[in-house]
């Protein structure tokens, strides 16, 4: 039951899909949010008339949160540990106490009561955390925005690439690979979308220790307190709040929830790509496949290995996030807050990676029109079947429709059996015409032109 | 490893929130959706021009779809079997299949090629519980509405009762029952918003076996092909689709989040509810509290109980949905669909009880401000320590004043220690005002008017 | 807000995986094992001495409950309606205030007060549940165990048939069918025997108001309430409880943890049917595959399919045992408890329908031992790289090993490579044998053997 | 999409229910674990008599491990950044793959060979992991025992104090202190029972690319092969397994559901804490509780809240683990595995700073039995109602003593009441014995006294 020094616990090593991306979720990037946040608020006490701008200042200054035209100046904080801080966070459940102590020892005498003026420790963690997503977030848009601009490209490239449309793993009708990708790239933009919109919305937080304001009443009065929960969040670049949040989670789980419909959609494309890549199907293949030195003809989907990881893990957090959500009591929850903190980062952390990764697996995708074209004919034409039976219904009936289609089913050519029912009623049937898949193909070319067409573009990024 | 006959698995025994309130999501309401669904389906056709309008009717009047000037009419079920469907389901995987069968029987011989024409049975299972989910999600707007307008009258009327604020279990500063339940309500506003919005967008399904629309083409030709989803969706006033969304599950997992955010809001109302009804505590009580004979003193917060219950179940069932949607593969998925379906009609189950629930609780919400105002009186001022160190940091400093709030702490009374202290210091402190916790309110007031003016009204349905 | 008359929920429909298997787990189930528990609880009182026995007997026969040598009779409900108790069951949270009341009325006066005598709900609940997880947890072994039989056959039969292992999609190396199914065999078996020990250690719940069975000294003294636990145990053939457990909770977890290991080991066994059952891959067919009039070439895997989709809820179930057994809080939980019916029961429902349907498709299973040696040769060889690997290594060195292999791996045949590289070091190696896969099965054989000796056998019931 | 260098992801800052207490899960203990497989692998192949000895030891050596009596000494890895591994990691998918490479590069180059002989990178991987669950689980059974250890002492010290029970949030009947202790220790007890035999059975993995063990029959032959796996094991201090369980992953979900069980107990514990530290009830405080020097009256139960942050979360994780289960297909799973290492690592991460947190709570924790014997007397009585029904029932009938308690139940004094009535009826009771709650406690006393004797004792180690 000892407590030990604090170790770096998680650099990556089990989150292959993540490492390298880790860098706007880590420690360190919610620590900068942390006193982001602080300097933020001393910054609206002055924006509100309430605190002199130069003490503001000078706490900005003494944190290296340089101004800059069009958004703060992240402060500089190499000198705080955030693993000291985290033992530290141990007393009071949380690492704002610590962190506080530190600050008004960092800013200048004078300034130092303009640290943490009359918040509450949730009121920066929820803000810092929110604008971790916000940063986070907007890389995951852009990996996004880079996904559908790889697959608008390649849907209609192989817009005409015929190839088999499988349900419940079997051959079903035709479909073609410019569908496939459009249909993929629908979900993504959908995805893109929500999170987007909901990004644009993120509140800050700032309603003190009872969510009543009552502290920054008292220091600046009905007016400046009211304006200070908009001018924190102008400082921090966030949407200003209804009013406090600290019982009701939406913002939390809102974003949570477009995170994972983010890696639902990840996921998709993953799993499609480890079906399509199998060494039978072949019709895809990873552009830098994880091959093996002892196994040359392995082509590992890696990629799409990983985004599945991620994608498996997301709703399970999204969930976590629900249920704290759903357990916010009192003015403040006893557990349900602090069991949001990992949850929403990894949730991030996933959304990042797996987006990430997802845009190298689009853009590196082999695609095999050649393999497409070979599988579509393993059926020896009977994917037309759907299409054989609404033709030659009308002609032979229902039950000798089903009786011919049943014994193609059982192995008799389905082009001479049609061959013969359709001379046998007198009619005029072009059969190889009939039984061509790319004549079979509905409204696939149009589906593709609307995918590509509601999808981000790099000249009209959302 | 029998098979015996069916039997009602699921009568609500188990499930006492929801008991009342499960007739427009039962397998019942499931199975008239399913069965609208194919009607719909029909008179798309006739709307598109591609089947005798005659037709379509004729298999509206079999089925008793009973046509009306704002909605289609549902149709007449009771000749099916919902328990012999799901039977007959396990052959090929969903009920759809037997369905299509005995509807094809029930209509005229003529029709009968105009039922199911061109579809799958996923556009048809999808597009059912879109309708179960409008029909019954807009029950649950009602409810929230209901509670919303309770909440924003009681808030109102509460607005001046001061209480206390309490974080992590423990007292902490004043606030207002006012803004305790203008609190919860800002949490309904928000996810009924949401949810009506979801409910707004839930499209039909319709692109056939392999989501090319290929049969409806061949049935129809382009022209009709392309308007029939739009016709489909029109005649289940559902929205029309973008594309089909076999294997892109974004509206069946926003529902199924907006739906859980519900019952996360509602949850937080159930948590305060029991809290505040400990006997210890005795701030709130149910109306019509679950009592025992045997033990008279319990003001049980039943209806709390059950809406708790409904609250910690309905994140898991979201992350089932968000799973599944990760692996919707292929062109149908092989699994992950057939595992949403209990699990969102459960959610919309939950959804209606935990709401309907919820409503009937907090119109018959006893308050009692007499208990409020003895528990402020707890801590002997101490809830007013955060305003007594703002007040007189400036006049003793930083280490006085800890060092008075720490005596007072530690049991020496409040008042007097303020008294010395500022009469030592030369202040003027009226004391008494000080340590008003009536005065200590912030923006209480002015949240409370926002929650209320954001509120659902009766007047204002959303 | 209305609340109607109760109707059928839930009778199957979207539960194809489960219909036909719900009896033992559906309400009217529940409601037998509720009264059994309250005849069970006179019984007991009868058996320690404190109640008459002609009493008991009275009780148990007007409920209809005729005992039998080896369990008690079950009762009979018929007079019940479960869904008008689902609806009595709102005011205090729970079904068994009303039936107590009805039971009450239903048997002889002077037999009344022996009904429910000091117990509280919980204790009737708990203990019903317990009985009905016994009995479906039975039949669920039982399926179990046909299924360990039949794969032990088939695994044996298969034994010397060479196929490719596939890792993370992509052929690797050479396996056989028969490991296979023995390593599918392993996992039912484990989870069947964890499932079992858990069925056998199910206690009975019986510990009054608060856990501390003063009702029942009040009633019997101290030796009688020290003895009831384990005699009204004994009525249910349950375990006799160590302690109360209102709201310890590991009895509810252990068993839907139990039940989540069967359904992951059918999941894992229906994964592969879907895969191997593939157009392009072939080596497996569900004897009875879902066919389609439409698309007679589909071999759909229906059961797998549907057994996927229980495996795939399961987890989320079982979750939502253990967030409701961490917040079981009090003497009696706040809704925690609550939560746990539905979620328990609907584990068990896909624990009997998920095993009762892999048991008809492990019954069916076709297997294509020509299919799978005709996958074999896709890689022409190269499914054999690691052993040529490991021979050519210290001929060769591993610079040039890798080399050659690199060439295989870009198209040029192994074959050659191999005897060329084998001539020029001079080696005397037979490239044939070495390429053969049915030479690189390493243990395959006798784990087979072993996974088929731990397997249930219908001789040895476990 | 750019990938930029790793980053501490994680040191602690957002989980402070574990920080100072990650050192055996960290990625630190992770990379030391993966090394000592590789290390045990080498000597396994040497106890088998395969590879010469003294390779073996040039191996261990040269990865510093050094061997001790009864245990492996454990590698030295500060030679080893895990940040860059995980970086390489994304090509292939795992991390194993660039450590065997520098691995190979770190020993003698005539022991280069027998590093990873044979091995695939999941037999690495799963045996890491489960040595880390060992050791930290080892740390977890300990924690655990040391609460038992208090939690029996304090039950055995408050067995006579007296204090209400509470049912859905109210006072129900009388308790003792004792039993809630006694109960929160049979919670731990039977986790840390079941923790304990699941860490005894954690088996190493090894089977080889495919699960054949092909690889290691090419290279040590029958005999050798067959006994790897339990040397292998052995050199880990891990189980033999009975067979590779790439694809049968009960060994991982029996311990994720070992450990929430964990979780679930001291979430329990810690829920009663914060309940019971209410300012209200106030019957229990953490003897460090997180104050706040602006709120000098708080008593913050900083530790049981961030118990409790834990404990609503690892059910999901443990879900994650099911849902990984479920899926594991193929010869190797295609993601489901790759989810599996983080919601592990995880969970073991939350045991063990659960565990440790509430064994620090527990033994700090005050206990108040003035508060508990004042709240007793909040019901006037009425916390006997259950008693006086069972007394007053037989001398005045079932509707006249509910008639007399619903008068108390609105206000008449209780004693009074059935003063008045017993002298009515000519009986002659004792009523202040009647309405002692010190006379109503069952068998509080021997629950006790049995959880104790059950519970683990220092001088006992399970």
């Amino acid at each position: 039951m000892s407590s030990d020094a604090p170790v770096p616990f998680d650099v990556g090593l089990l989150s292959p899909v993540t490492a390298g991306y880790d860098q706007d979720t880590s420690d360190a990037a919610v620590l900068v949010a942390l006193v982001a946040a602080e300097v933020a608020l001393a910054r609206a006490w002055a924006r509100v008339g309430a605190a002199p701008g130069v003490l503001a200042e000078a706490i900005a200054d003494a944190l290296g949160a340089q101004p800059s035209p069009d958004e703060p100046g992240l402060p500089e904080t190499s000198w705080l540990s955030a693993a000291d801080l985290a033992v530290a966070a141990r007393a009071g459940g949380n690492p704002v106490i610590p962190l506080v102590g530190a600050l008004k020892q960092r800013v200048p005498a004078e300034a130092a009561e303009w640290v943490h003026r009359g918040a509450t420790s949730q009121d920066i963690v929820d803000s810092a955390l929110m604008l971790t997503a916000r940063r986070a977030g907007g890389q995951i848009v852009a990996d996004l925005e880079a996904i559908e601009s790889q697959l608008a490209a390649r849907a209609a490239a192989h817009r005409g690439d015929v190839a088999v449309a499988r349900t419940l793993g079997q051959h079903a009708v035709p479909t073609t690979i410019g569908l496939r990708l459009a249909t993929w790239l629908g979900g993504i933009t959908r995805a893109r979308s929500r999170l987007a919109g909901v990004l644009g919305e993120l509140p800050a937080q700032l309603g003190g220790a009872g969510g009543t304001l009552a502290s920054f009443v008292e220091v600046g009065g009905v007016a400046a307190a009211s304006g200070l929960p908009g001018a924190f969040a102008a400082e921090l670049g966030l949407a200003a709040p209804d009013a406090p949040w600290h019982t009701t989670r939406w913002p939390v789980t809102e974003l949570g929830d477009a995170l994972t419909q983010a890696t639902d959609a990840l996921g998709v494309i993953a799993g499609d790509v480890v079906t399509l890549s199998r060494t039978e199907i072949g019709e895809l293949a990873e552009g830098s496949g994880g091959g093996s030195s002892a196994m040359p003809h392995k082509r590992n989907p890696a990629a799409a290995v990983l985004v599945r990881s991620a994608a498996l893990r997301a709703p399970h957090l999204s969930a976590t996030l629900h249920t704290a959500a759903a357990l916010a009591v009192d003015e403040r929850p006893d557990g349900a807050w602090h069991a949001e903190w990992p949850a929403l980062r990894e949730l991030l952390r996933l959304g990042r990676g797996a987006a990430a990764t997802t845009a190298g697996l689009v853009a590196g995708l082999r695609i095999a029109p050649s393999a497409a074209a070979r599988n579509l004919t393993m059926t020896e034409g009977l994917i037309l079947a759907e299409r054989v039976a609404l033709v030659l219904t009308p002609l032979l009936g229902t039950d000798a429709t089903a009786d011919l289609l049943a014994r193609a089913g059982a192995g008799e050519p389905l082009a001479d059996l049609v061959t013969a029912a359709a001379g046998a009623a007198g009619a005029d049937l072009d059969v190889a015409q009939l039984l061509d898949p790319a004549g079979y193909l509905g409204l696939a070319d149009s589906l593709v032109d609307a995918a590509v067409s509601r999808a981000a573009s790099p000249e009209e990024p959302s």
